[in-house]
């Protein structure tokens, strides 16, 4: 039973070079060589059962997160989102209203992008509800900013604040829904169920040329920056005291820096920068009303060392990965 | 319970206008302006128990298959294809072999057409092994041939022939498998499973703007001609004896040509043109040594006459529709 990393890893020995493919499978979207400007292509897979359960939320709410998580990916390649496709496997007898809510869902977060789907597929599933959402975006040429770039020294960021997506998952999965659930639980159920791609920001990043890699956090930010610095063949510390930790987590986790470390799902972006550019990023940050946390260094060596009030201890990547 | 047509038609109506969409929703693959040519963007599903069961051929079979109708939608626009993503849901404790069958399947018909896989996504499947397909293709600026531009009087023409691909999903459902079958059943049940997707013709009738209308047939040549007429809001007369029934339907099927007329998945291009351009649509076929057909004409009014021996009935579409 392979894991994800395995089958990624055999595919991306097996992809061929073509001429016009800057980055092929790898990284949050491929990028593409176009004439004026260059192309961005990813896909996100939404799976019942795996990803969402239909007692969780409305099927707008599933729709709308299915594309979100796309958008996330174009927002880490500093990408503007054009393009859509959605195919979607259904079980016999599902409802008209779940089929309407979900593509409610679905065009609404597109329209807020200003991405126009344009096609897709439909089929019967005989089993759970599938959906594959497709996205193609542009960037100015060479500014795509790839997981792959970070040097020794680079100083690393982070949107946002951590760690309530998957506090939120784990009341979901403990019978807490939206409606019955206190303020705290709703606004950590909120950030699982409805991530806000960081497009905006990811786009004036890139345009000013600021990162040297990003990537958003879908597995968690121990998993995601390690997969930075295997790109990058460095080690990084992390400062636990600047992790951002979003609020819900600190009412209501009992190891609050765990989940803001490993968990998963946030879609925050994650990027390391040259130091000269710190002004530049806290401007961008002011400009699209988001926080960013400088968070650590890219430094020598290898791995992920935690930096918390003077001790220094390594830290090993526990976000997600599916297996097979 | 609504039907996939019900769903694509209501899809339509929400999708927005955008200034660089030129074909969206409803075609075998969206077109989208460019600066020196036009883009091409479609998806395909690929559904265990729905499209293919695993004990009715190696994996390699399924995986190339899974590319090639997306392949065939690119052929439909006269389009050439150049890049793809693949995503795909595996059900838990599925085998390393079954994976790199299917990957070794889109990478072989992929590297054949000159494809590039640049990305998709992987994920568990609670329920059946899931395959979404994505191409980006390219073809000359306003040159793709869509669904719609049908006119009275133009010729309706067809690749290939036609039958065996039903036929051989009839074989397999009963049982029949490649390594004991007679040579016949080998031969329908090979155009089941391996479908060749026709790109070079479809880009030699593109390039020499010699269609008015083009789609590949997978629902099947009634249901498929049915969405051409209406499209251009016209009727069609086909001659039965100038239907290319496929040699193991003349010689297996109880009626030969309700196979021809009705069966899907054969992936050959169904297309009308001008009477004048006669001549170098044979010479297309020539070219790539593929049979074309002229199998009838649009006429005025609506639905599909069959002209048999003098005597001419309607004919309704029976083709194939996902009804959930």
């Amino acid at each position: 039973m392979p894991g994800e990393r395995e089958i990624i890893s055999k595919l991306r020995q097996r992809a061929q070079a073509a001429d016009n493919v800057i980055v092929g499978i790898g990284d949050d979207a491929a990028v593409l060589g176009g004439d004026a400007c260059d192309l961005l292509l990813c896909s996100d897979l939404t799976v019942e059962g795996v990803h969402f359960r239909l007692d969780w939320a409305d099927p707008r709410v599933i729709g709308r997160k299915a594309l979100a998580v796309t958008l996330s990916d174009i927002a880490a390649m500093g990408g503007t989102p054009l393009t859509g496709l959605v195919s979607v496997a259904l079980p016999p007898g599902v409802s008209s209203d779940l089929i309407d809510g979900l593509f409610e869902g679905i065009f609404e977060i597109a329209g807020r992008n200003r991405v126009t789907i344009v096609g897709g597929d439909t089929s019967l599933s005989p089993g759970p509800l599938f959906i594959d959402t497709v996205l193609m975006g542009t960037c100015l040429k060479g500014r795509a900013i790839r997981r792959s770039g970070a040097h020794k020294g680079d100083r690393i960021y982070v949107t946002g604040r951590l760690g309530a997506s998957t506090l939120g998952l784990r009341l979901l999965e403990q019978g807490v829904r939206l409606g019955r659930a206190s303020e705290t639980e709703r606004q950590a159920i909120i950030k699982h169920l409805s991530p806000d791609p960081r497009i905006d920001f990811g786009s004036l990043i890139a345009t000013g040329e600021l990162a040297t890699s990003m990537i958003d956090i879908s597995d968690g930010l121990s998993t995601d920056l390690g997969h930075i610095l295997e790109e990058c063949g460095c080690g990084a510390v992390i400062d636990a005291n600047a992790i951002p930790v979003a609020e819900p987590v600190r009412a209501l986790a009992l190891d609050p820096l765990r989940l803001a470390l490993h968990g998963g799902e946030e879609y925050e972006l994650l990027f390391t920068a040259r130091p000269e550019n710190h002004e530049r990023i806290i401007d961008c940050s002011s400009k699209t009303s988001l926080p960013v946390s400088l968070i650590g260094e890219i430094v020598q060596g290898k791995g992920i060392r935690l930096m918390r009030d003077d001790v220094i201890e390594g830290i090993e990547p526990q976000g997600f990965e599916h297996v097979f």
